[in-house]
């Protein structure tokens, strides 16, 4: 019969699944808040521990958040509760629930954030922009791979847009609406480090998130109107993606071992902007 | 009668309105190309020193072009022709035009960047978010002033988007659509290392541009749904407002001094994203 | 009629006492783990905020804790239990009992670690060994003073020792035990940052703890067997000395608001060493 | 028939016993006063180049003085004999007595401090806590081994403190005093830096010198409460215990290769406390 | 029928002659100035890209000039006419004349001008002083070799003054007049970096260029007097002995590959100094 | 009736006519060698503590050795005989004859190295060229100053060839034979540093040693053949001149408090150039 898993055991399943190595060295993965020793009963998943989703988490009465933002990527020397993420802190203990980061060791492992994009995409022969300096050929940074037929960047724009969850603002483009794109560059989340490997690497687009002004008009001036063309996405709608795909491959790798658990997602928009003001595409 | 000045003497009545003082310590500002002792009949003004907008203005048989972003914000060590960089200094010398940037100086100074559009926005009361370490007290980075009747937030992103020209995408904006906002910061370009003087001089509303969601997000947990509300708005476009204004003080400056000069202002979009994809605001 | 502050309140009278801008650059004080709008009805101090200090304070139901050393002086990116600060940070929040830190401020300020070391010794005209970058003359770090009546070394060391609480170990002297001493250098906690300043002040002994061998023998060998005298005593003992005081300082500070709030000052030895073994002096 | 070597010749043996690629990268070992030519009849081990060392030696005409400290671990600009340093110097050249380092190489070596440490508290199976990053698999910091039978902790301290010369002070101790102990760590000299090396290698006791309050409360309360426990020994008393095995095993290296050298080891204690004051165990 | 290159065609070329991977970390060679699709007609060469060396490019009808110094070795944020290298910018742009530096990598190549200087003073098994991290056992920096006859050191300052192109000032040497040498190190250009690697080669004489007064004399000094002793030639006479072997040798490739150009080398003496005032030898 | 002064007695004058607080912030002044109780009845002046002085100064049986340039200007480890730093300490503590360095305080303070170089070249309302952080306004790096009469650099640089003691190889000038100097600053030693002070003092010719290639064909570059010209001389010879003027200070300044000192200047050449080839000029 199944049983409850400690906060430990769920632990061991997450590091198998995404592991802490994978990690890029300025991250901060792993347990943020919690005791290991404590029963996991109900995990809820999303992209950003913030007060909403903390509370949403807390209500709904789970056990475990698992966030792919980190709370604590820069180490804090106080936790009082009137600082935000102090009182998120707060908020977790008192409730009991704990708190886990998987952050870019979820972009970088197989069935990651940028798997996950690359199915739904449907890319075939996808490999890592940037291979993962230990680990597999699969995982990495980024993806790469080939449409199975071509399209024009506005038919390929539309339907990056139309996969991913609806958030204010839309998705924004540079390059010729009628050019051909087959071989796309993907990076969920914010991707301006991987602009010249998407080039490097002859994409004909790139999509990734949070392009500011300086990289994308660089990277634009760089192929002087050539490929690889950009799009501009939410950088939590890319990243909101993996979240299913990750509660369903956590449930099973529980559910492999004996564990009962049950897993939810969610359904907060995180992406800060609450609407927007436009004239028409 | 008027006279065509010299590159040198352009850059005179350049360094009265818009002091190199005035720029920040990591800015590269004033003559980029050209001679100081060619003659400046015609001037162009841009905000990027882009492939198309150096075309244009040697088209044009402009003997200077001012932009507002530096083309070797980072030092060079060549400038052949095979990077974008080097293709520009190749066309602006084989065309005898030269390239002057006027970046931080021309966002701090009085009439700068942020006073044009602390103008058009109607704010009163206006001062400096952060005020230049050495200058006047009308000097320095950002603005912060007061609406002469306060607004929804709704209607003064609106207000915002109508004044902005026209780009691919339009003005996202954090908070509630029907909050009120009277007292206003704001800052032209990137903008996100203002964010905390923002709320710390209690803005109703900041408005600017580039903010990515981990700065997003965190300022606005930082205040738990309550002021300042954010207005994101397109990098190119925000500063572009200030091109028409500095043209015109320039002009009026030069013929102060006996000069006549053509000037003119670019009328191309350089905003990276030529369109963009949206369901509905 | 006496009330119960809040959190806040007994912040701000903190404050007034042992300010943060006393602190050197590298510390961290102020609040650690609590929310400011919580009643504060019972106060707990304390060296250490170790589990067997926090225990007893969560234990006696108490709302604050207030020790010297800081939890989080370098900053943490993971508060879970499983890492002894994380546990602390659990137990606190669990039991509702705040932490906070007055470390640096502490040592510098009027009424402050040295100045109670330096009362209980009889020091007459005591003034800082380092004085404060700002702040009064009378504050800062160490204190240089002087003794009523001159002593011999093995007598004043007998003294200091009488005076301390009792812990595994006893005091090291480093001079001769019939020299004269008058003029007394101290610092409790590690002080080997202040032994040139001892000598310069021309002090016949210097107090402190966690002398090394290296930095001892040095200062030793820089005099040549003559004076500053040097007396190493237990870091948790030179500090606690400073918890009644504390307490009572802070109990007259609420009183004069009108606050009414219970004191206790921990009795628990947190020197980390348990015994010790000796053949005799 | 035996000769007297010159210091060349000494030191090419010293150096086949404690190769100065031994060394950790910031130290400083080798020769640091004398000529190379010079004949080298009478040898003197100490720990520490104090005055009363030296003088000790060139009383006692000793050609060449070998201290396990560096007399100038930070290098110096001068060496006039205001500094202690100068002077010690100045003694040694107008003695003709030379002097040589052999710190961390030492400490590495086989046969060195802790080898020499490790064998006279009787550990099997001794290897190094940090092996070096160059060297044989026996070499390197601190040693990790085995008691025949295992013992309480009180009496093991009492073990301790029994082969150690005598100090002012002495042997403190963390943990349980009836706690069962028979893997033992430990590091000659200050070892704070290993503290986590001797938890990782999962010793009942680890032993150093110079632990100041913070580094060891925080080892003890990583463990709770549990091993490893700790004791703290005098940083000299620790390194003495090596001068006479030090003294024969260079003895022997010089006489196998048909040298005659007379040499002596100092017995002046540079511990730098000349007494203590303590109420009783 | 022989064809004119293009800019691309030519630096594929120089690439397989004198590698870019040979080049110090800190240098930054390769093409600096012109367009890659450009015709190259003819080539200048040089060492220093000075005004009155461009002057005479240009004036020549050259398509490229090649340094041996970089002009833009420090990056520049501007090349605008005022500086001397601005100016030298806009006039090879202007001319349509580019501009290619081949520095270390010139200097370590085989055949480079170590190798020149090496084979015009006729040394046997030259080999690298300071062998390149990668390449092959013939690259690096600087040569040693051995003279087929020995000489005095005078004789041989009077080969090595004989063998350069006249310049303001002669030939420095640090030794005596008498002494015998055989075994030549050398480094053409300023070479005090090599200069323990010359001693430890045991060089009877060290031939390089801007030696100063202590990096010369401490060389001297850790000799006594003895070897190597010391040639201090002309930085710019020692590099210019490359540029005809270069000339010829990428004369020969152009050729190899079917190319028709015109070499010349520049006859400018580009030593700073233009004349000098000595009492005699 | 004058006495023979102590080493600190000597000291103390030294310090009031070169004071320490001059010396550059990376320099290394005062002692190196010696007891400050010593009598000091000889001085030996030099520029170099190398080992002909030494061993002249010792033959010579003086107390006291003064040399512009430090022994130990970068910190050592080890002053064993076998490096030659080492032996000079060895040499110098075996003789009893202390050292003292005057370097950039020598060179900053009036009557130093530069005021005496201006002095003998008879300039007028000599100033520094980089005026000391803290001291008197005729205090600092350098010296600008004014010839009573115009002459040709030609004329100049034989005069400057003439006032300076004889050593290998001439005096190097870069500018025009026949052009007008009148204005002039110099810099004893190596003065590439004020270079562009020397530019924009608007100095006619500039006057220093150890000019490297590049630093020097900037220089020109930078004012393209104009003024200011440069004269490169000895390191050596430049600093010599300082040597008997200083002595004479001395001298009279230790007569005036009544002490009788025999003073001297070396005579050796301590220029590492023993001789030098040349053409002709």
């Amino acid at each position: 019969m199944a049983q409850t898993p400690t906060l430990q055991e769920v632990l061991d399943v997450v590091e198998d699944l995404w592991p802490a190595a994978l990690a890029e060295p300025w991250d901060a993965v792993g347990p943020v808040v919690g005791r290991r020793d404590s029963a996991v009963g109900t995990i809820h998943f999303a992209v950003d521990p913030v007060s909403e989703v903390v509370e949403e988490a807390c209500a709904a009465g789970a056990d475990l958040l698992i966030t792919h933002h980190p709370l604590l990527l820069r180490g804090v020397t106080t936790v009082e509760a009137g600082t935000f993420k102090g009182e998120v802190v707060h908020r977790l203990i008192e409730s009991g629930c704990a708190l886990l980061t998987a952050h870019t060791n979820g972009d970088s492992a197989v069935g990651g954030v940028n798997d996950v994009l690359s199915e739904i995409l449907g890319l075939q022969d996808a490999e890592p922009l940037h291979p993962a300096a230990e680990g597999l050929a699969e995982e990495g940074l980024g993806r790469i791979g080939t449409l199975p037929r071509g399209t024009t960047l506005g038919e390929f724009a539309a339907t990056v847009f139309g996969i991913l969850p609806a958030v204010a603002g839309g998705v924004r483009v540079a390059g010729d609406r009628d050019g051909f794109v087959q071989r796309v560059a993907l990076c969920g989340g914010a991707g301006d480090s991987l602009l010249s490997a998407a080039r490097e690497a002859e994409a004909d687009v790139y999509i990734t998130a949070d392009l500011r002004h300086h990289p994308a008009s660089e990277a634009r001036e760089a192929v002087r109107g050539r490929r690889p063309y950009l799009i501009d996405v939410s950088h939590f709608a890319s990243e909101w993606l993996w979240l299913p795909a990750a509660a369903q491959t956590l449930d099973r790798a529980l559910a492999d071992r004996g564990y009962d658990v049950e897993i939810a997602v969610s359904g907060i928009n995180t992406d800060p902007w609450d609407f927007f003001v436009v004239g028409g595409p």
